[in-house]
């Protein structure tokens, strides 16, 4: 485990990341090229098979210990009204998880892929960050310690959800924050806004960002000032998978917006990522394009609650049934092209 | 199942489709509404759980009887030289589908949906249709009937696929005689043509559509004069699939302008059916377009065999989990929207 306890400590492990194992990954891209099927015809199923194999060091990658966890935490800046839904809807949905009926629970189900909720002190919302930091250091340390926690080095591919009522409010702060522009380019409609009410979410935004503009520009006080518990925890299982050598797989606009402070500041923390869709939340295609991830998927969801992952996770392990099951030219006995 | 004996009965049964299920289909729509998530957040696995709902005329509609059948067949067209790979591996990969070895099977297997693989007459090659018709009526007929014979009542999810070494060329030419245009809006690399073979792939089509030019532009005329086996076995599934109730997912280019002739002349042929993905084969955009189909998918893919739409069906698994799986507000004890 990456030690977390110190803001130097997180700056220090976010400037050491490991790569990938090319032996691994080169090895696989050679066994894609003996497949029995033009080569390249299997497009992404091919580049997925590939990068998880340098990520896992292993020619023949896995997902049979892959694991999915969604953080959930509580907002202050909900109280700004800011959200289709109230605040106690983060304690109900995550209570729905437990209880096996929300949509991660159905979608990890169809895969078989086990499935844990972290609730980040739902009793505590942050603070709300139009009138100051959302946490102060030891609350976003926290955070980050507890996310990295549910990285597990035995884990091969982690899928990354999150909720919060409030939390595409912190996220579009993390992005106009991380990567400049204006409210409008970040703000959308969460869960369901009208129009009147996204003017609203981005002036609140806007008066957030002047007054944190004085702050440095760090990742870490991007997280602790705008952004919110489940997200500084998204962040640091993001560092922790890559120091422990777990592909990541990651959900919509929100998930994402929690590694922009890392990613604005380093840009390789993503090399183990997988954006497993782009939602219809308006930012998160520009943010995709700011983090240099390509979508597996455009489903036009924004549920967040890692649902779109969960459906990019189906389509990951059809792209490994096919490296690791398919024969190749020799053993089937089939001619090349000529 | 329906006649298809004759190219009369062919028309009657083309002039005479069954329309969905509109009460299961709103019954879908409103379990939608309820369940636990913003309405509308899953997207389009919302619409795909929606639609099964009224092809299967059931609320809850199921993949429990989903099958994967693959036409194979052999093309005169071969001999001029349109393939990167040699006509003997149409054979070669039907074998290498028994024995389980491709991308296919792989595919399948991962979500546990049976798969057959019908060879239409691979020691038969149809004619070059550069010198004269594909295929005779009888011929046509038989291909008509022996897609129509794939089609079970019980089957909830029919997943068409296709083999057949030059099948690309034959495809382009159905799209260019059905939809119009020129050669070079439908013709492609295929398996891997230089774009030498592809201006040579053109230029035959190119003398095929004026070779065939003043016989009727019917479904029937087109599909015996530039098509093959099994493009003519997947027509007759479609259209026996819809006379049966069943659901179709398409796979790419040359799976889709199988059913061009037939949605040339009644558009809503392709009303029961899902357009799993779209290929990098140059004219599958245009196509899917022309068919009016929204792909679920865009991975890059062009290898055939219905492995987009088998990556496709552990999509709609998911969104089939979701629909059926989900709690509802009431269940849940979640509060909605303010």
């Amino acid at each position: 485990m990456i030690d977390l306890s110190s803001v130097a400590a997180f700056d220090r492990a976010l400037a050491t990341l490991p790569v990938a194992n090319a032996a691994a990954a080169d090895a696989a891209r050679a066994r894609q090229q003996q497949l029995t099927k033009p080569p390249g015809s299997l497009g992404r199923l091919e580049e997925l098979a590939i990068f998880l194999a340098g990520w896992q060091g292993s020619p023949r990658p896995s997902m049979a210990a892959a694991r999915a966890v969604i953080f959930a935490g509580n907002h202050g800046v909900a109280a700004q009204g800011v959200s289709a839904f109230p605040a106690e809807v983060t304690a109900q949905m995550v209570a729905n998880f437990a209880a096996g009926g929300a949509a991660i629970n159905a979608l990890t189900g169809a895969i078989g892929m086990p499935l844990e909720v972290v609730a980040l002190d739902l009793d505590r919302p942050t603070q709300d960050f139009t009138a100051g930091p959302a946490m102060d250091e030891a609350a976003c340390l926290s955070a980050l310690m507890q996310g990295a926690a549910a990285v597990t080095p035995e884990t091969d591919l982690l899928l990354l959800g999150e909720m919060g009522i409030a939390n595409s409010t912190a996220a579009a702060a993390l992005c106009l924050r991380s990567f400049g522009g204006t409210p409008a380019d970040w703000v959308g409609p969460g869960t369901g806004l009208d129009s009147h009410g996204v003017r609203h979410k981005g002036a609140l935004i806007e008066r957030a960002i002047a007054l944190h503009a004085s702050a440095p520009l760090t990742p870490f006080e991007t997280l602790r000032r705008v952004g919110g518990r489940e997200l500084a925890a998204i962040g640091g299982a993001v560092l922790a998978a890559r120091h422990a050598g777990v592909p990541i797989l990651l959900d919509g606009f929100i998930c994402c917006a929690a590694i922009a402070p890392l990613a604005a500041t380093v840009p390789g923390i993503v090399d183990h990522c997988i954006a497993g869709h782009c939602s219809v939340e308006p930012g998160h295609a520009q943010l995709l394009d700011r983090l240099g991830l390509e979508p597996l998927l455009w489903l036009g969801m924004r549920l967040g609650e890692g649902s779109g992952a969960a459906v990019a996770a189906a389509v990951i392990r059809s792209a490994l049934a096919a490296h690791n099951g398919m024969a190749t030219f020799a053993e089937a006995g089939v001619a090349g092209a000529a």
